[in-house]
């Protein structure tokens, strides 16, 4: 069974979802960004760690879909805060309407997730919706320690590991722990596919950080060196910083946090100090540090090892990405 | 029994509601605005709901409290929406931080108060949550059609009861529902309850609406007249627009949508036509006939007249409040 069997079964359940109609400036936002498209990692995450415990996947199809709405209610209020002209290669729902619609609707989107997860079997609805707000909260604390970093002139590498484990793992990893309780796996099988994903997610997020420095422009489809024309404090800056002979620590100096008006000679310079201090290969190697820590826990997970692959699989492809 | 016993509870288990911790720029703005004050309405009423058959109130605290973090939650979007300076006379947390912190502050707060209804029994979760979530949407579908009708010119005065139904009674009448679902009400009692409170909120809202034109500014806390100053399409407005004569209605014409410095006439002018047309008799008596229908619910549940008591004592003291 390949990935896009599932990915089939999550496209119809998608189409299903109903956000309501009046006013049409409240539903027609979230019609829109959820129509933005994207790979539906998450949901897709839901179903495959339901996959490895049993057959009956109709039922979890609609709870798949919360973590894809909460995902979606994240990436609309964060637009907003990051001024963000485009979304996926289209304008925000702020530059489309406005951004008092696109708190609004953000707002019912939140809403909209929670009622998604209320046809889970009574027993395993507590648990199921503590640990998802659980998560929603981490994932507000991330995207607040994120904008806090932008203004703070010492970030420390844990911190920021810190902070994409907040912003973007836990929710890969809640949504597969949601598909092994629904699935009806044990709590220890839960616990280790939770891990899986939240590995994977510090994998995927470093992996996007790279890309944006080393990704070829025409597969990343965002601007390359984005991250380094905003002085964007990621892994490979702060490694940098952390690393650099006072020489380069000068060089960096001249341009992070400084106005520079040829950002083209920006990018060029920090990453020529990336290159001496072998950053990239530094991220890589941590990203699969991440990655083997992620199939160790899947290795564990007491299921075929058959009904894993698409899950490995989907992780590799995760790694592999060129966008 | 009288409303201080349940409101000294509430304030009890208000204290003692733990948000989070870190990053403080998301948690402290939470604790600021459930510190604001305020009358505790919401929550009042799903004790006394629930106290009609029920003794056992000490696991309906969270629950009760819920919908209080959720009428901050919405107060705080809707403040930054609106761009007011001021809360219950305290800077707005989008002035006090910033729009970003707010916005992302009352995220975690609308995550918080679905937290608060965990602990409900597992059998009535699902119904709770759904009735909870459908109120929510509904709270945001008449913020959305009252920023709607900034803009539109043409609102019916059906159209504005419906927005102030959605945008503030809806959540009174589900703060009653929710007490009696608690307390172990039937659903034929539950439903009574909650068109009590639906009524109660439509009359409160009218009041405020009254107040805004006829208050005592001493004793209102808000500046008289604001409505009339902003053109804002209240029952009052839209009631006298429909009544006015030809004359009336040139009168209003030179003054709503127009610029205009003095204000102060502009009110005196405005409230003149109200006086000629008895806008103000034709408030009190619709607010009186939601009173009555009110009261006439309450009358159909099956409980004890005399627990029925501090209920009407509470919707009696919002009738004849004075701010």
């Amino acid at each position: 069974m390949d990935l896009s069997f599932f990915a089939d079964k999550l496209s119809a359940g998608l189409t299903q979802l109903h956000y309501g109609d009046q006013p049409t400036a409240l539903y027609e936002p979230i019609r829109y960004i959820m129509g933005l498209g994207g790979k539906r990692i998450r949901p897709l995450l839901t179903l495959l760690g339901a996959h490895l415990f049993t057959d009956d996947l109709d039922p979890i199809i609609k709870p798949a879909l919360a973590t894809e709405v909460f995902h979606n209610f994240t990436l609309l209020h964060d637009d907003i805060m990051d001024q963000a002209p485009l979304r996926r290669g289209q304008p925000t729902v702020h530059e489309k309407w406005n951004a008092n619609v696109a708190i609004l609707s953000g707002d019912v989107m939140l809403v909209r997730a929670y009622e998604l997860f209320l046809d889970v079997r009574p027993e395993l609805l507590p648990q199921v919706l503590r640990r998802f707000s659980q998560t929603a909260a981490e994932v507000c604390e991330g995207q607040q320690w994120d904008m806090n970093f932008e203004t703070e002139s010492e970030v420390s590498i844990e911190q920021y590991l810190d902070m994409i484990r907040l912003k973007t793992a836990v929710l890969l990893g809640f949504a597969l722990e949601l598909g092994a309780l629904l699935g009806g796996s044990t709590q220890e099988d839960a616990d280790h596919l939770r891990q899986f994903g939240t590995d994977i997610g510090l994998a995927f997020q470093l992996r996007d950080d790279l890309l944006d420095v080393y990704g070829d422009a025409a597969t990343f489809g965002k601007r390359v060196g984005g991250d380094i024309v905003s002085d964007k404090k990621t892994f490979l800056l702060l490694t940098a910083q952390a690393q650099a002979n006072p020489a380069q620590r000068a060089e960096l100096a001249r341009y992070i946090g400084q106005p520079v008006t040829d950002t083209a000679a920006k990018v060029e310079a920090v990453r020529a100090i990336y290159d001496e201090l072998a950053i990239r290969s530094q991220t890589e190697a941590l990203i699969n540090t991440y990655f083997q820590d992620a199939l160790h826990h899947l290795e564990r997970v007491a299921a075929p090892t058959d009904r894993k692959e698409p899950l490995r699989l989907l992780a590799l492809q995760l790694m592999e990405r060129e966008s």
